[in-house]
C-alpha cells in the first residue's frame, strides 16, 4: 500500500525536486540548469513541433518558396544604461544576432515596450534613439510595435521585446543538429565583457580599466564567414550563461563530447580582474557580441582568416574540438594542465543581465 | 526678445503640455489621446519608414515574391485569469487578430515570457496550457520563444509578448489607407464585453449575469467575409480604447468624417449595467473578439450575410457610413435622436486591460 501513496507536494527533500511543484526563482532565468529544465520540462512539451524541437535560437519557416528565420527576445536588463550600451542597443543587437546565428540576413524587427508609470520621458527617448541607431547600424527596419504601461511597481522602469525576421539564402543550413565529431570550435573574441560590465556597474565596482559591454550586431561577421564557402555547421551567440551554457547545451542535446582548451580562450585583464573579485568564472559570464561556430575541420583556417580580418572577429581563435567519445561532456584542458568537466550551475546568481 | 525665450521645462500650465517633458503615466497606455500622442510624437518619428507610417495593426512585408504580415503585442492584463479567458488566450488571439485584420492567414507565433520571482509554477503551467489550446484553436504554431525572470516586485507576476507572422494572398489589400467616403462601417457583434469582464472582476462587482470576455480568434470570420469576394477596404479589431478609439483614429489619420448610429450598436444588458455602475461609455471599452470593417457600399449585404452565418459574427450589423464632409470627425446619432461628436479622452482610466 505504501508504494501506491502519492508523493505529497511538500516532499521537497527529494534530491531532484520536480519543477512542477516549484515557484519561479531567479535561477529559472539565469541560463543555468533551472532555465534548461523550465524550458525542456514545462514549455517545450506543450508546443512540440518541428520548430520548437530544433531548439536553435531562431525558427526556420518556409513561405513562398523562400526560407525566413523568426526569433524573439525580451530584455529586462538593469541598469538600463551601462558602459558600452543600453537596453535599446541590446534589444536590437540581440535579435539581429539570433537571426544571424541561423545564417539569415536580418531584415525586419518588431518593437514592443512595457513601460512603468513614472518613467521619465527623456529616458524613453534616449532608449528609442539608441534603438534607432542600433537598427541603422545593423541595417534592419523597425516595422511594427506595441506599447503598454503598467502602474508604479508593476514593472521595473522599462522592458523591451524585439522579434525579428531574416531572410535565409537557399541551401544554407546552420543548426546544432549538424554539429558532429571532428568539428573545430571557433570563438570570435574575448569573453565575459557584457556580463562583467553590467555586474560591476550594479555592484559599484570601480576597478579601473575599460569594462564595457561588447554588444554588437554580428551579421556582417557571419556573412564574411559564410562568404568563404566554408562548411560551417552551426553558430551560437553565447549570451546568458556564457560560453559554458552554449557548449553544455550542445553537448547535452546532441550527446556529443566537446573538448576545450582554456588557454585559447581570450579574457581581457579587466574582465578577469572583475571576475576574480566577484568569484566568477568568465566561461559562465554573458556575452552580447561574440559567437561560437562549429566548423568542418578542413575549413577552419579560412574561417579564421575571414574572422580575424573583421573588426568583431579580430581575436577569433579555435578553442577546441568535438570529440568522438564522452557524449554529453564538455572537458576543459585548464591552463595548469589538468582537465575539468564543465557543468552548469543549478542557478547562477546573475539575474537580469540582458 | 521675449518671443525667443525658450519655454521653460517647468511650464506645465501650458494647455497642451509637450509629451517630451512628461513622465510616463497610466494614460499613455490607455488607448486615449496620450497613447496616440506618445506613438505619433515620440515613437513613430524615430522609425519613419513605409511600414510604420502605414499605422495598421500589422506590417506587410514582401519576401520571395510572397507577402507576409508581421505584428507584435505585449500583454500585461490583470488579473491573469478572468471570466471567458486568461492572459494566455488573450495573447494568442490578440496576435492572431492583428494578422487577420490585414487579411493574412495567421501561421506562426513567437512566445516571450517575463516572469516574476515567486510566481507559482502551477500558474505558469495553466497559462501555457491555455496558450496551447488557443494556438490549436487558431491553427497557429508557437515556433520560437524566450523566457526571462525578474526579481520579486520587478514585474507583476507574468507578462507575455507574442509576435506573429501570417501569409497574405496575392492581391489582398486591407489597410486604413483604403477607407473612403461612402464606405459602410460594419461591426461584428456586441461591444464592451472584454473590458467590463476585467473591470468588474477587478472592482469586485457582482452584478449577476454572465459578464465574460469575448476573447476569440477572428481569422475564420475574416476569411468567410473575404471569401464573398466583397470589396472590403480595411478591418480593425477595436481593443484598447474600444470602438471609439478605432473610429477616431481612422477619422483623424485619414481626415474623413464617420457617422455612426448608436442604436445599431449592440451592447449586452449585463455590459450596459456594469458600464452604468462604473460610469463608462461602452463605445470606449475594450473588445477582444470583435472587428470593425470598412466595406464598399455595394457589397455590404453579402458581407453581413457571411458574418451573421458565422458564430463570431452572429450579431453583425452595419453601424454607419464614411461621409464626404466633416473630415476628422466621428459623429454619433444617439438613441434619443441628438448627434454627439466622439472624442477620445486624454487618458481613460482603464489600465492593464490587455
Amino acid at each position: 500500500m505504501s508504494s501506491e501513496r502519492p508523493t505529497p507536494e511538500w516532499s521537497l527533500s527529494c534530491p531532484t525536486p520536480s519543477v512542477e511543484s516549484e515557484k519561479i526563482s531567479l535561477g529559472h532565468g539565469s541560463g543555468g540548469k533551472l532555465t534548461a529544465r523550465l524550458i525542456e520540462q514545462t514549455i517545450i512539451p506543450r508546443f512540440r513541433n518541428e520548430w520548437m524541437e530544433r531548439l536553435d535560437d531562431q525558427a526556420m519557416l518556409t513561405t513562398g518558396g523562400e526560407r525566413i528565420a523568426f526569433t524573439t527576445d525580451s530584455f529586462v536588463v538593469t541598469p538600463l544604461f551601462f558602459p558600452g550600451g543600453d537596453i535599446g542597443a541590446l534589444a536590437v543587437n540581440g535579435t539581429v544576432n539570433d537571426l544571424a546565428m541561423g545564417g539569415a540576413t536580418p531584415r525586419w524587427l518588431s518593437l514592443s515596450l512595457i513601460l512603468e508609470e513614472g518613467l521619465e520621458m527623456k529616458t524613453l527617448q534616449r532608449v528609442l534613439d539608441s534603438i534607432r541607431t542600433a537598427a541603422d547600424r545593423a541595417g534592419v527596419s523597425i516595422v511594427t510595435g506595441d506599447t503598454k504601461v503598467v502602474g508604479r511597481g508593476g514593472a521595473d522602469k522599462l522592458f523591451i521585446n524585439t522579434a525579428g525576421i531574416g531572410v535565409v539564402e537557399a541551401g544554407r543550413e546552420l543548426s546544432s543538429a549538424r554539429v558532429q565529431p571532428g568539428d573545430a570550435i571557433v570563438l570570435s573574441g574575448s569573453i565575459g565583457d557584457h556580463g562583467m560590465a553590467i555586474l560591476s556597474q550594479r555592484q559599484g565596482l570601480d576597478i579601473g580599466g575599460d569594462l564595457r559591454s561588447d554588444t554588437a550586431p554580428l551579421h556582417e561577421l557571419v556573412r564574411a564567414m559564410l562568404d568563404t564557402g566554408a562548411d560551417i555547421h552551426a553558430m551560437r551567440d553565447p549570451t546568458r550563461g556564457g560560453v559554458a551554457a552554449t557548449l553544455v547545451e550542445i553537448a547535452t542535446r546532441r550527446k556529443l563530447g566537446l573538448r576545450i582548451d582554456e588557454q585559447a580562450i581570450a579574457v581581457k585583464d579587466v574582465v578577469r580582474g572583475a571576475c576574480e573579485i566577484l568569484g566568477l568564472d568568465p566561461l559562465f559570464v554573458a556575452n552580447e557580441g561574440k559567437l561560437v561556430a562549429f566548423v568542418a575541420e578542413k575549413d577552419v583556417d579560412r574561417v579564421l582568416s575571414a574572422m580575424t580580418a573583421h573588426p568583431l572577429g579580430r581575436d577569433a581563435r579555435c578553442i577546441g574540438r568535438v570529440e568522438t567519445g564522452r557524449p554529453g561532456i564538455v572537458s576543459v584542458q585548464t591552463t595548469i594542465g589538468t582537465v575539468r568537466v564543465l557543468d552548469l550551475p543549478l542557478a547562477e546568481a546573475l539575474p537580469r543581465i540582458c
